[in-house]
């Protein structure tokens, strides 16, 4: 049967006119008859529940009824035994013989992964009006730059402005702008070697489609936020997890990983990782550049949150020590400017770089060139450096709190470090408990966490808790409602 | 071995200074050294050949040949035994055993198939100076609304600018928009059945991830710009052709096609056919939505140049006569306002918008909001209109100048038929000629046509030939030589 995904029934919201003459069932009757008639709800649509009509509705249970009364009684809608009420095969669509389409069987077979009940519950909980979202891996709105980027679009010169197709790798003045963005950070490569993506997943995907193949191994952190994802499995790629300490990922154990699961690729956040926090060694990041060489082992370095430190001088990427073209570095505007521009970039081998533009023009003919004006507009502008240090501040201040939160109600039952960058603290809890209901519980009290089941399948007792979203005062109410649930549940 | 795709290696376009003191084999010498040593040619790379070396650089032959002996006295290059120059293993990158990294193996071995050499030749081309672009599907830069653009990012109110993640299906804002423009065409749809993409090759994308099995079906007009794509192919799926007449693609032959080969879905472009310029009649729109209701088989409508009726009253979309749901409808800005934009969209029935978004979630987590808010600017402002109106009175006096001049060059070595609307002539020569000897002869005349085969491996003796991109000059010229071409090669 074709049935709405979980939760997505919300997006019904049409304004019923309350002042009108035609009584409110009426309203529902015919706004629900439309979208059956417009073939927006196919015959075989399973409808949103009573109760969550009402809800939508924001009328009486009674009201809902009556309307869905008319409607089965017009044979506009059947069923209600058990399998809840869907939407009739209606006479008058069936002058043609022949079953109904069934766009089930399409919605169900398609060969990409749905997104995770957990993330899909997540990603509709958050535009739940009043959540406080603790988990949430953005910017909160407030950080965002929007005078700065009205000051962009209204007064800067648009000769560079492209309205037509760019080039395969993106636009030639934005990959200029990058190429010199990435030498300030000991990352030497030309505009050649550069792609421009829609933002730092995109890369992913094209990496995952257009460089390896179906059952390949790709090594990662564990946890790691690429759990989250179905970038790689959807392509049947496996992931293989693995271990970190104080000084990120350990890799005199990719030889023994490699030996026993195989290893395509190894994909890291050696920054500010998503999400313990964690910044990589400079050690480790030797170690891990020769252990590379050593097993001819391409790596994929996300460096979405490298900008991001906030104690101490800025960290490098892995990339600035790479001499032999065996790093791929993925980076992104999402974390530091707006997601909404969706620019990201990949700089390394030129010819890896040109093939993974062959599968960009295939898949998208190229980013919003707007949008990539735009960034070549605050990279170039010294507006980047300037938001930065103001938005380094402000997280500065969100991090300090959360940790102070966390000293005050959290000590004795979970531990966590103190990331010197990033968006992120992960904590584990003393004792076990149910993240399930932990997660049930806070969302009662309209609080919204990441569980660490999402990173790591065997993070039963953590949490991702980001302190890039929430105010102060709800990183307190936040993580003192947390404390006392946790302390229940162990 | 690792080389660049035919035909890249224009991208090595640094400047020399002729004005140093440094000799130009010195500095040519330093900028590939550069490249190597910054690994964006990393060991393995078959460098591009000297005759190509020295047309970038704009130098003798000697010139590159004294840098490349250099490089190679230093180590840096070996090989020139039929194979070329590769950049060698260097032994300082060798402390650590191992071989070099083989990025090769992944380039060759991704899962998405690469174009093929002749549109990759074509998107080269493309960017040649001088050169006229007689295939080009896309409005020449001249027809680009630059100062409308300029006044929108200028003095459009910002208030419903989002610098954050939008919602999955895409800005409410600009869906509502794109819902108000479709109910104009007779397409009723809710904004909650609308998703928002980066253009519709995007849509094509999501369909085959989201929707579709490997080895599907996926039936299309032949010929069709459907078979010069790999979006379905890449995913194992299968194409199979449907004849087309004067009235577009003919449904009764469809049962006997899908008992024959099997049928997941049909995609017709049912106005301005690309490569044909045809439009679908209204009897064949009703027998297709006919059909599709008998056999349950589900239809992507391309509608991308929907809107550019250049006779007559605007064409409908199918979409406009689905009352059960069963079309996937997809449009984009990119033929009417700006490609660089990179907005489309997808109508349909809800449930099955809410796979593609949250696939499209996975893929891009989104459109960029910049584009998405200029387009509800766009659409909502009465400018979409105006532009239009202006942009089809430029393609009709294109087109006729087009049609007048296949009539005084053509006629007697090929047949056409006068396109309605969009962007295309489908011409075709009336005796056996070599295609690809008129693709390369006309290249050197510096002419870019795109040969029949792209569009249908049996399209041996036909162009498609647009009239959006070459100015009345460039049309004359153009079509002038290629009929001589022609008549000396058939």
């Amino acid at each position: 049967m074709l049935s709405f995904k979980k939760g997505a029934e919300h997006e019904v919201h049409r304004q019923l006119n309350r002042h009108s003459d035609i009584p409110l069932y009426q309203q529902i009757e015919q706004i629900i008859k439309e979208k059956i008639l417009q073939g927006e709800w196919p015959a075989g649509t399973k409808i949103p529940s009573q109760r969550k009509l009402a809800s939508i509705f924001q009328v009486n249970r009674s009201t809902v009824t009556a309307a869905l009364d008319e409607l089965t009684a017009q044979g506009f809608l059947e069923g209600n035994r058990g399998g809840g009420t869907k939407v009739a095969n209606q006479t008058w669509s069936q002058l043609t013989a022949g079953p109904p389409l069934d766009w089930t069987s399409y919605v169900r077979s398609g060969i990409h992964r749905p997104n995770s009940m957990t993330v899909q519950e997540i990603n509709r909980q958050e535009f739940t009006e009043g959540i406080i979202r603790l988990g949430t891996g953005e910017l909160a709105p407030e950080l965002l730059p929007y005078q700065q980027m009205e000051e962009i679009l209204r007064r800067a010169p648009s000769d560079r402005l492209m309205l037509g197709y760019e080039e395969a790798k993106g636009s030639r003045y934005t990959r200029e702008v990058l190429a010199e963005h990435l030498g300030r950070k000991g990352v030497r490569v030309s505009a050649d070697s550069i792609l421009i993506v829609s933002g730092a997943l995109q890369a992913l995907q094209l990496i995952s489609i257009g460089l390896l193949k179906r059952r390949a191994v790709v090594l990662a952190e564990k946890p790691s936020y690429l759990y989250s994802l179905h970038v790689f499995q959807s392509m049947d790629m496996r992931l293989c997890g693995l271990p970190m300490d104080g000084g990120g990922l350990d890799p005199s154990v990719i030889p023994a990983v490699k030996k026993r699961h195989g290893a395509d690729l190894l994909y890291t956040i050696p920054s500010f990782h998503n999400p313990t926090g964690k910044l990589m060694s400079e050690n480790r990041k030797r170690e891990l550049i020769q252990m590379s060489k050593r097993l001819s082992l391409p790596v994929i370095e996300d460096d979405a949150y490298g900008d991001l430190r906030l104690d101490g001088p800025p960290s490098s990427p892995l990339k600035a020590m790479d001499r032999e073209g065996s790093i791929l570095y993925v980076s992104t505007l999402s974390k530091t400017v707006s997601p909404g521009l969706r620019i990201g970039w990949v700089a390394g081998p030129e010819p890896v770089i040109e093939r993974l533009a062959d599968i960009k023009m295939q898949t998208d003919y190229g980013s919003s060139s707007l949008s990539q004006w735009v960034a070549a507009k605050w990279l170039s502008s010294g507006l980047y450096d300037e938001n930065l240090s103001w938005i380094k501040g402000e997280l500065r201040r969100r991090r300090d709190e959360a940790l102070r939160c966390l000293e005050t109600y959290c000590r004795g039952i979970a531990r966590w470090e103190k990331p010197s960058g990033g968006f992120y603290i992960w904590v584990t809890f003393l004792k076990p408990l149910s993240l399930s209901a932990l997660f049930e519980q806070a969302l009662q009290k309209n609080i919204l966490i990441n569980p660490g089941t999402l990173y790591d399948k065997e993070a039963k007792y953590s949490i991702r808790l980001s302190y890039s979203y929430a105010s102060l005062p709800e990183l307190r109410y936040g993580i003192l409602t947390i404390a006392e649930l946790a302390g229940k549940l162990m």
